[in-house]
C-alpha cells in the first residue's frame, strides 16, 4: 500500500507542472475590440474597414480579436467619438468634422477649402505636429486616443447642379445643399442654404426644391442615382481637396495593448488606407461614365469662382484664428507646413 | 537511506516536465533575415529603412528577426537584385532603375519622365497592376518576389547649373552629369552628356568640367556640399515626378514565410515610408535655406523646357514600346491610370 501511496504523489507531482505548464503555455492573452465605421454597410468604405480589421487580426496572429460594424449598427455614425469615449466602442474609424460641436477647429484636422492634397495633410498630421495637435484638442477631459492610422480619401465633388455655373453671380441666390466650413462659405458668395439628408437628395433635386447640393464622391453619389438628377456636374479640388478619417481608440485600452498591438493597429490601417484610396479613384472614374452616359455636362468651375473660394475661406479661418488662439495654432502649423512643401515641390 | 533516494526519484520526475515544457516555449521558430538598403549608412533613407527593419522586428513579437545593413556593406548598391536572387541577401530595398541592364523597361516601375506624383504612381503599383506588372517582368528566371512595400521619394531637383536656363537653346551644348532615361531626353535636346560618380561632382563643378549635374534631391545633394558649387538650382516635377523604391525578397524564403509575417513585412515598410515621406519634405525644405544662404538662384525652367522634355520623353517611351510588346504594356498601363485619375481629380 506504501509504494501505492507514493506512486500516487508521484503521478500528482509529475502531473501538476504539465497542468501549469500548458496554462502557461494557453496565456497567451486574447483581447477582443469592438468597432465601428462611420460608413455604411456596402460602402467601398467599410469593405475597406473590414479589410483592415482582418489584417489586425491576422498580424496580430490572433492575440487582438476585431470585431468590425458598420455606421449605425451600435452607434449613430455622428456619436462614434463618444461612444469611444464611454467604451461602448473599443474604436472607430471617424471624421472629426463631426466633432464640430465640440471643438470648432475638429474639421481642419479632416480637410481645408483650398488646402493641402490628400498626401500632404497626412504628412503634416504624421510628421508636421498635426496628430499630436489633434490629441491636444481632445485633451483629457475624454477618454479617447487619436492614433496615427488613417484613411485618405481624393478630392470630392465640387457641386452637382441643374444650373450653369458661368461666373460667381451664378453662385448668388443659388439654392445649396450643404453644411459645414464650405456652406459658409458658399453663403458669403450669396447663395442660400439648406441642409438634407443625403436620402432627400434625389427628390429634392427632381422636385426643384434645390439648384445644387454636394454631398460625395462622384462614386459616391452615383451610388445613390444622384446623378439621375444633375445637368452640370463641376469637379474642382478647391472645396475639398482631401479628406481624411481618423482611427480613434479608448484610451485606456489604447494604453493596456502592447506596442507591438499599437503598430499592428496602426500599420494595418494604414497598409489598406492606400489601397482603398486607389479603389476609390477607380470607382470615380467608373462613375463619372455614368454622368456621361445621362449626358450631364462635366467641367471645372470657372477660375474666379475657385479663386473667391479660397478667399473667403482663408478670411474666415483668420476670423476663427483671431478668436481662438487654439484654432490660430493648428491653423498657422497647416499654413507652415503647406508653405514648406511649397517651398521645394508646389505640390505633393 | 529509502526515503531520500525516493525524495530525488520525486525530485527529478518533479523537474523533468518543467525542461521539457519549458522546451516547448522555446519551439517558437525564429526567422533570421539579412537585408541591405540602396542607401549608404547616415543617410536619411539608411534611417528610416533601419526604423521599418524594428518595426519588422517589434510587429512579429521577435518571430523575424531583421538585419538591416547600409548600402555596399555586403554587395554593391546596384548589385542588390542579384544578390537576392543568389540568396546573399534575403532582401533588399532596392530601385528598379539599377535593374536596366536587365530590362530597359524596368525605370518605369521607378519614375517616369512627366509622369505621376509618387502617391499616383504607388496607387497604380497597388491597385492598377503594377506590382503584378514587375513581377510579370521579372518572371521564374529569377528567385525575386516583388512585394508591394515601397518608400516614396517626392521630386528631384530638375538640375543644378552654373549658367542660367532660359530657352531651350541654353541647354544646348550644356556639358550635364546625367544618365539613365532622363540623360537620353537632355541629349536629344542638344546637352552632351556624361556620368561622372556622386564623389567626383563637387570636383568636376568647382573646375568647370562640367555646366550642369542631376543627382539627389536639395537634403541628398547639400549633404555633400553640392550647394557650394551651384549658381542656379531649377525645380520642377518634369524630370523625375517621384520615384518608389521596392523591397524585393529572395522568392523562395518570402513562400517560406507565414502569411501573417508577410504581412507584417509589408505594413512594417508601408508605415515607414510615410514618415519618411514626410521627413524628406522638411530636409529639402531645410536644404533649400542652404542654397539661399550661398546666394544660389532659385526657380523654375522655362515652360518651354519642361513641354520640350514631356514631348521628348513621351517620343521615346513610345519608340521603345513599338519595339518592345512588354514595355508598351507596361507603358499604357501606366498611361491607362493616370488618364484614369485625369478624369476625375487632374492630380492626387
Amino acid at each position: 500500500m506504501r509504494v501505492v501511496k507514493i506512486m500516487f504523489i508521484i503521478m500528482i507531482l509529475i502531473m501538476l507542472p504539465f497542468a501549469l505548464c500548458t496554462g502557461g503555455a494557453q496565456e497567451k492573452e486574447v483581447i477582443t475590440w469592438v468597432g465601428q465605421c462611420q460608413f455604411p454597410a456596402g460602402s467601398i468604405e467599410y469593405d475597406a474597414f473590414k479589410k483592415a480589421c482582418d489584417l489586425i487580426n491576422l498580424q496580430s496572429a490572433g492575440r487582438l480579436v476585431i470585431k468590425p460594424n458598420s455606421a449605425g449598427s451600435i452607434v449613430a455614425a455622428t456619436k462614434q467619438f463618444d461612444a469611444v469615449d464611454s467604451g461602448t466602442l473599443d474604436f472607430a474609424l471617424d471624421t472629426s468634422a463631426y466633432w464640430r460641436d465640440k471643438w470648432l477647429v475638429a474639421p481642419l484636422f479632416d480637410m481645408q477649402i483650398a488646402g493641402m492634397s490628400a498626401a500632404e495633410h497626412y504628412l503634416w498630421f504624421l510628421e508636421g505636429g498635426g496628430a499630436e495637435l489633434a490629441r491636444e484638442m481632445v485633451g483629457d477631459k475624454y477618454n479617447v486616443y487619436i492614433t496615427k492610422a488613417a484613411f485618405l480619401f481624393p478630392p470630392e465633388i465640387f457641386l452637382s447642379t441643374v444650373k450653369p455655373i458661368n461666373s460667381i453671380s451664378d453662385i448668388k441666390g443659388m439654392k445649396i445643399r450643404t453644411a459645414g466650413d464650405d456652406g459658409e462659405v458658399f453663403s458669403k458668395m450669396g447663395a442660400s442654404l439648406t441642409m438634407i439628408p443625403g436620402g432627400e437628395l434625389y427628390e429634392a433635386m427632381s422636385r426643384g426644391t434645390i439648384d445644387a447640393f454636394q454631398f460625395m464622391s462622384p462614386a459616391g453619389d452615383t451610388s445613390i442615382g444622384l446623378h439621375e438628377v444633375v445637368k452640370y456636374l463641376y469637379l474642382s479640388p478647391v472645396r475639398q481637396p482631401c479628406s481624411m478619417s481618423m482611427v480613434i481608440v479608448n484610451k485606456s485600452k489604447w494604453e493596456k495593448l502592447p506596442v507591438d498591438l499599437q503598430e499592428v493597429v496602426q500599420t494595418s490601417f494604414l497598409s489598406e488606407a492606400w489601397h482603398f484610396y486607389g479603389r476609390v479613384a477607380q470607382a470615380d472614374a467608373e462613375a463619372i461614365q455614368k454622368y456621361q452616359a445621362k449626358g450631364v455636362k462635366i467641367g471645372h468651375p470657372p477660375k474666379e469662382v475657385e479663386n473667391a473660394m479660397e478667399k473667403l475661406a482663408g478670411e474666415m479661418y483668420k476670423e476663427r484664428s483671431a478668436e481662438d488662439p487654439f484654432y490660430a495654432k493648428v491653423y498657422e502649423s497647416k499654413r507652415k507646413w503647406k508653405e514648406m512643401i511649397d517651398s521645394v515641390y508646389n505640390k505633393l
